[in-house]
């Protein structure tokens, strides 16, 4: 955490000066905005929160509902989504409040009469796929961080509540604020209107937004009810604090522990639907899911003190073609205004924890795009990025929900005569961990990741998936840390520079050499793309890694590029230079697989997802790379 | 982190359900109250947060100040007192603000003219120390996070500001609240009164509750005035990130990298004093300091900035006979009524890192005992031991702080001829980490601390020291965490039972024996001490710890009282059994030299210390050890 660059502040590091133009609290919905976000949802909210952290951007938050989220329904939080929650600086609370999924257990029918049995039990997160655990925490806590965070920023974003969207229009022709929207407002009958340069819908799978641009959901149903209640109960069934999933001769049930220690999530496979029947239609009542439960756990017991939420839905899974305004085939001619995100574009079941990570996961790969177009940075025909990455994404996991949702609702069946055999189940849960763990997207080759083409100088760093944390020591302080924490969600490129294996001692190759050129090439990109008034590594963060022991290492001798100086008083930045931590372990050279000869060059986006690998002399290839999308400063 | 336990609440678990009776903001104060705590330094807070985790006592904190401190002095916070932030629920915020400190370097005047040479380099804190590292943080900061804490409280507590003691008087006959401070309140020149059970004097140096009593500080100081600044500054000199102690031609410089990745304080040799010469007497200036520095560092450069804060001192070291009211000799016949903690009853010099540390712990110390007093728990007689166990600890760190600082000030010799040998110095420090850690305190036997009869069946956890955390797996949810963290700043007793070899599988001996007779022996302290509305656990809390894997273990099979009902709806906690982390290691059997054979019992305080190791058998001795000063319920 770095503060106090431009003189010493006191108070909270993570509450920012406010700006002048702050917003006031009652205040009216501004007449113009840079981007209208509209929705408090996950999706929603991780977009305000990301474009709260550009003081020069101008974004309003709206949502229909008259305040925040008190009970939220999604709780499950991947990996993934922690480590973006550490990029907000927010991680470490929620890794103390939230219930951490440890183990699942498997249980199948037993040999007593009509009983269970427990058949199988593996770790949830497999060792080394991510530094973060699997944990589960109500949605309006989510909120709660995201607003904290909104509240902190130089704008003191606060979302205008009680405001539904009635229309959205485009008007091509406009200098500029192309996009209409008019809103009702909550207890007036006169509508207002926003003019945006952008506006993005996370407004649910009902979302306004998307009808507003014509858009639909298409998908189907699996004819099948399912029942979910939060539960304060007393049970003997020992796994009640693991996440287990139970295939029972009375139907499937799937256990979530939750946050607090005593409070437990059961999802509970009820009536099989007719076509086009929806489960809403069957009043299954509370009482009914319990006694499904009950009988299901059987011989284990579930005396049930307290409900604090239940609901009743259909399995289903829906998306959109396309998560923006701009039609099929007219990508060459037309730039998007309008985008949608979350269970606006996408739905999944509920059980496979998909839902909200995805949907977050969206704005966090469409904010920083948002950024850099309308701050000059980028072309806006980076824009058009946004549905190729992220729809692709969303069919791909519809494919796998749809998979584990029809295995969770199958009879169990040893042997292989119809059903779903438990081993199988298992397997097929161990086998797709890296999807519930968020970890499954892979974007393909663009003109924002490169092709794969010297992958082999870090193969632990594959192009189009998240950069993988792994430990490290700073060199100037000699403290241990996760190098991808460095990365924080500031709409920054990292350029993360692995030196070969006798780099530090010579000037000519490797480190030494990618420093001169970004330092003083005119085809850098830091001198291309950095404006004067801007701080030397604010549009590119470059960090290196040496291979000796951090005592090994001279600070003395490095690069200044590694040592920038920043802010109004050119103060020294100690933060860019890295060793392996060689005394406690692993070293990072052999846990990414980095060519320890040639070393190698790491390029990583603003939302951590892997751009390139290059070697560190790829200097005209790293400059093309950008010039492919960047616009230089004048 | 439990919560939800008398049903589901929406919003911060932090955030407790506020009293009927919570203080409202600009109440009077109050006419009466428990304890009445005077100062808002790090003694005071630490006090005032610990009795607000106690709704049925009523404490009320006042400053002489007109708010809470915006720029601190103290910054260096001891492993230990980390310690004591994770049981209050905020280390993980402290670490992720604070510095770390993570090597000390070690420089001696060099072979070119005048200049240093780095000739030594340690880990600051030695592995396995604590699992927490030594921070550097402001020490308003800490004061937030404890404002925080109290604010979030049920009692909703905030500090009165603009109060200063005028007097202090005990009525030894009075039938209750004997204590009666009067008050001046800034801006006004009607003075207030306040009658309290106890009162502590947390107000400093000069601290008014200490004159009341008729205490005083003796001590003396080591002529030598010391300067000390808080800089943004640029400079070449390549240990400005690490903690590094200079020893020079021009004197001896100690530098400490601050929060925030640029801030540094430097302390700052200065001139000789004469025979009570005060330093303020020297009227030393900023300009001066930062010319000493300078000379010093040659031949590395130092280009200053900007100076949030800077001071010059004396060195010296001061410290009261005796912590309350009671005279020495009387404490047969007399129970306290006042006492003093921090900085009024012993003062340190600042480098060492001792002030704020010790005072936190002293006030950490006496709010547990004042809370078990004032709520019948135990004995009044029990107050004694705060000026016993605190003001040896004080003792023992004033000579250390002596040595440390003589040493500091002494002029590099090489060889031995006079000075002090740079060598050497370095030695001292490794050698004594254990006391800038915070980990020298050892309470001798008493009442509070057995003997260590029985030591050698858990020779990691030695009475009279904290208990050291280590990593364990909580067997009903797989989780890793540290042991250790279960401990909360809650009042409460932590019996840790350390199972046999084979205990888990037989039950007639060790812990099942043990819960037997905690369960249903009229001699069992759990049944004596504990009200019949209370939970099962709030007086005790019992923890297993088996020595199989995890996966091994059965919790179907544990004793009822290691998986209590608890709250209204009589939920069951499950985070009463633990086995060793015996896939990512180490074992805590091993770590802590835990008996295979027979196991053993380790009795921990409410404010972490070891009370005791015992056998699990030792059921007497257990009921005996809290017969000496607790108070059976009637």
């Amino acid at each position: 955490m770095q503060f106090h660059l431009n003189g010493f502040q006191a108070g909270d590091p993570r509450v920012a000066p406010a700006l002048a133009a702050a917003q006031q609290p009652g205040a009216a919905l501004p007449a113009q905005v840079d981007v209208l976000v509209v929705g408090c949802g996950p999706a929603g909210l991780t977009l305000a929160a990301q474009l709260a952290a550009f003081p020069d951007i101008h974004c309003c938050i709206v949502e229909a509902k008259d305040g925040p989220l008190q009970l939220g329904q999604a709780d499950g939080i991947a990996c993934r989504t922690m480590e973006m929650f550490e990029a907000f600086g927010f991680s470490e609370r929620v890794l103390q409040e939230a219930c951490w999924i440890n183990e699942v257990t498997f249980w199948k029918p037993g040999a007593e009469q009509g009983g269970i049995v427990r058949h199988g039990r593996v770790q949830d997160t497999p060792d080394g796929l991510s530094e973060f655990p699997h944990v589960v925490l109500n949605q309006a806590r989510v909120h709660d961080f995201y607003l904290e965070q909104m509240r902190h920023s130089p704008s003191r974003m606060e979302p205008y509540y009680g405001r539904s969207v009635l229309d959205v229009s485009v008007d091509p022709g406009a200098a500029d604020h192309p996009v209409t929207v008019r809103l009702a407002r909550a207890g007036t009958d006169r509508p207002e209107t926003v003019r945006a340069r952008y506006v993005v819908g996370c407004d649910g799978a009902r979302s306004a937004v998307r009808k507003a641009i014509g858009r639909q959901l298409v998908g189907n149903s699996a004819n099948q009810a399912w029942g979910v209640m939060d539960l304060l109960a007393v049970t003997d069934f020992p796994d009640i604090r693991s996440k287990a999933a139970v295939q029972s001769e009375h139907g499937n049930l799937l256990v979530i522990p939750r946050e607090g220690g005593y409070l437990v999530r059961l999802y509970v496979e009820m009536d099989k639907l007719g076509e086009d029947e929806r489960a809403a239609q069957r009043n299954i009542t509370l009482e009914q899911l319990i006694a499904t439960a009950q009988r299901i756990l059987h011989p284990y017991t579930l005396d049930v003190k307290d409900v604090p939420w239940w609901s009743v839905y259909e399995i289903g899974q829906r998306i959109c073609a396309r998560y923006d305004d701009v039609p099929a085939g007219r990508a060459d001619r037309q730039l998007p205004r309008v985008f949608i995100a979350g269970d606006a574009c996408h739905t999944h079941s509920p059980k496979a924890g998909q839902g909200m990570n995805v949907s977050m996961q969206d704005s966090f790969n469409l904010g920083w795009k948002l950024a850099a177009v309308l701050r000059g940075q980028c072309e806006p025909g980076l824009l058009h990025s946004y549905t190729a990455e992220r729809q692709a994404v969303a069919q791909q996991l519809i494919d796998f929900d749809r998979d584990w949702a029809r295995m969770f609702s199958d009879r169990p069946a040893e042997g292989g005569t119809g059903g779903v055999d438990p081993k199988a189940f298992q397997r097929y849960f161990e086998q797709h961990g890296r999807f519930t763990a968020g970890l499954g997207t892979h974007y393909r080759p663009s003109l924002l990741c490169g092709e794969a083409t010297h992958q082999a100088l870090a193969s632990g760093f594959v192009v189009g998936t998240r950069f993988h944390s792994a430990p490290v020591v700073r060199v100037a302080d000699a403290r241990p840390l996760q190098l991808g924490h460095v990365a924080r969600a500031d709409g920054r490129w990292r350029l993360y520079a692995f030196a070969g294996a006798n780099d530090h001692r010579d000037a000519a190759t490797g480190v030494q050499a990618l420093c001169r050129f970004l330092a003083e090439s005119p085809d850098s990109p830091v001198r291309r793309y950095t404006r004067a008034d801007q701080d030397l590594d604010e549009v590119f963060d470059l960090r290196a890694v040496f291979q000796p022991h951090h005592r090994e290492l001279a600070l003395e001798a490095m690069p200044a590029l590694l040592l920038p100086r920043k802010g109004r008083h050119g103060l020294v930045d100690y933060e860019k230079v890295f060793a392996p931590d060689l005394d406690h372990g692993p070293d990072i050279f052999a846990l990414r697989g980095i060519d320890r000869a040639q070393g190698a060059l790491v390029v990583v986006r603003p939302d951590q997802y892997v751009a390139q690998v290059l070697p560190l002399h790829a200097h005209q290839a790293l400059a093309g790379f950008f010039a492919g999308f960047m616009r230089p400063v004048s």
